[in-house]
């Protein structure tokens, strides 16, 4: 069957041919349809993020797929029935976390990730899956399945979000995301719901496709070069949430001066090694006079995907297409993996129904 | 009456005579028994922390106290009543968190506090309040009710602290206060119930009364000067729970290091303008990946302070009395503001029932 993986000592992913995989018991065959490509793909494949699978010369790429069952081997799944599979696996036999259905509050040594850690990924026409690691999804799917497991870390990171300020009558008007990527723009749709002021962070010029599904989903474009984090709360106002998903290391912290009395900041993510100077003090007396709180989250469970799949059902139908602007055939692999300003959200098509 | 107060441009709290209080419509009269001293009354006469009320040439100390009703007035508190007061007063009508009974939540700018910001204390022989800023406490707490001020700000942190930790099942073994000042001994006291192994760090050398304190409870002392709070993992273990209590900006920022996975730091303290490097990218890679929080905290309201005096009850016997081990007269006021390593928690006596 084709893959794409990057092999070892490469720096480009390429398709290439493997045996299809065999389900092991309790394990369903899945026939890939579609497989997104985000942020942390790139990571993978500069080495900067994850490793290989242990006694593998190359790793299968692609966390965020959706496929059909193909055979139900012996599991209760049904042949036809359309899945998402998640992410995390357990390293070797199931640890507590896995026991307690919460593979997401792992520490990094004790779960593998599948495409990222440890793990093949989802970018092959066939993958195996423990059928407890499928999340059957609904028909209308088959598109848009793809953004059912960037939109859990997003269920994940809000439910953490809101649980750090549920002692109190939490006070919520206005969002802040950092972030003009696939996933801060997912939860900036997200979040239409729950918050009368939605803004979005990003660095780009108009005419820009970001800015303007930024704009059609209702929210307000905040150019990060004419405002920063900091002054967020004097050009536009204080937020009671800020959604962290640019992997800049001072936003973190910046954020901190972002936040509205009690507002809450939740970061997702993942920096490189930077150093910089803080105003420590302002910063630690800010979080405790204004009862800020900041709260890091990563990954996501099942029961986060099937909220994902709530969530994505109530937003709009534009949404999706104007979301997912590039489609390649797996063959296409080197323009799948290409950048461009012009892009949201690329995804590699390995069939369809 | 007798009051202990500073005034503008003087830098020595002085035992004055000013005249008996009035109660207003709602409030109760108050005589006070006893008043806790606590580092922010420090702050306040050095000037570093809060503000003098409006239109007066003095501020009256003291946010930590225990009285009995002398006159109900208008309200439904029985003369006689052992009471403790809350320290947030609005600071003209009441604004939308002491509406809905959390003033604790509002910012700086919305808030009065009695002894520290804006308004009087209670270090004289009488005070009035408002009744449902009166918080009755049982009999036996004649003497230890200034401890429930205190305990209340603690009963706060770890509510939120807790509910930051809802969203999963929070697997909790080992906490670490940072401080053993008399807050910090409070909680570590506080955490004996919820915690197998419970640390608290300070930098003094034996023999030290906290540190008899510290064992006594049942917790183990970390002395910073030989294992700072980012060695704290290796030297002992990572902590589920950093309650931070000692006004240290580098703490707020190293208490991600001290954290296990999936663990809450919560803050407390109230440090000046420090700047310093952070390990930035690492700190917030930490955050996202170990799935961490910090949560700022400050004051509490009044189910904190009834909480407080449940928690207050439980606790052993000695405690109290190992806890203030210095009692003075009103007129001692000179001695009762020195500091001396042999003391733990100072307590000025007014009267008794």
């Amino acid at each position: 069957m084709r893959a794409i993986a990057v092999e070892r000592g490469d720096s480009q992913p390429r398709l290439i041919e493997k045996p299809r995989p065999e389900p092991g018991p309790g394990e369903a065959l899945v026939r890939t349809l579609r497989v997104g490509i985000d942020g942390t793909d790139f990571e993978v494949i500069d080495g900067n993020h994850g490793g290989f699978p242990a006694d593998s010369d190359h790793q299968v790429l692609g966390h965020e797929a959706v496929g059909v069952v193909e055979a139900s081997n012996d599991t209760d799944l049904e042949e036809g029935q359309l899945v998402v599979p998640t992410v995390r696996r357990p390293p070797n036999t199931a640890n507590e976390y896995f026991r307690r259905g919460e593979p997401d509050m792992a520490p990094p040594d004790q779960c593998l990730e599948r495409g990222i850690d440890g793990a093949h990924g989802y970018m092959a026409d066939y993958f195996t899956s423990p059928a407890a690691f499928l999340v059957p999804v609904p028909a209308a799917f088959e598109a848009t399945g793809i953004l059912v497991e960037p939109m859990s870390n997003t269920e994940k990171a809000l439910e953490h979000a809101s649980a750090s300020r549920s002692a109190f009558d939490w006070q919520r008007d206005a969002a802040l995301v950092l972030g003009n990527g696939p996933l801060g723009l997912l939860t900036l749709a997200r979040l239409q719901s729950e918050f009368d002021r939605t803004y979005c962070l990003g660095r780009r010029d108009r005419p820009d496709p970001t800015i303007d599904l930024i704009e059609r989903v209702g929210a307000t474009y905040v150019d990060s070069r004419e405002t920063p984090v900091t002054d967020v709360p004097t050009a536009y106002e204080p937020m009671d949430l800020v959604y962290e998903a640019t992997g800049y290391a001072k936003h973190a912290f910046d954020t901190i001066d972002a936040l509205e009395q009690n507002g809450v900041g939740v970061l997702l993510g993942l920096p490189g090694d930077d150093a910089f100077d803080v105003e420590g003090g302002r910063l630690h007396r800010s979080l405790v006079q204004g009862n800020k709180a900041l709260v890091g989250s990563v990954n996501s469970h099942v029961t986060h995907f099937e909220a994902a799949c709530e969530t994505l059902s109530a937003l709009p139908d534009w949404f999706g297409d104007a979301l997912v602007t590039d489609v390649f055939e797996p063959a296409a692999v080197d323009d799948a993996f290409s950048r461009s300003p012009d892009r949201i959200k690329t995804v590699i098509e390995f069939g369809s129904r």
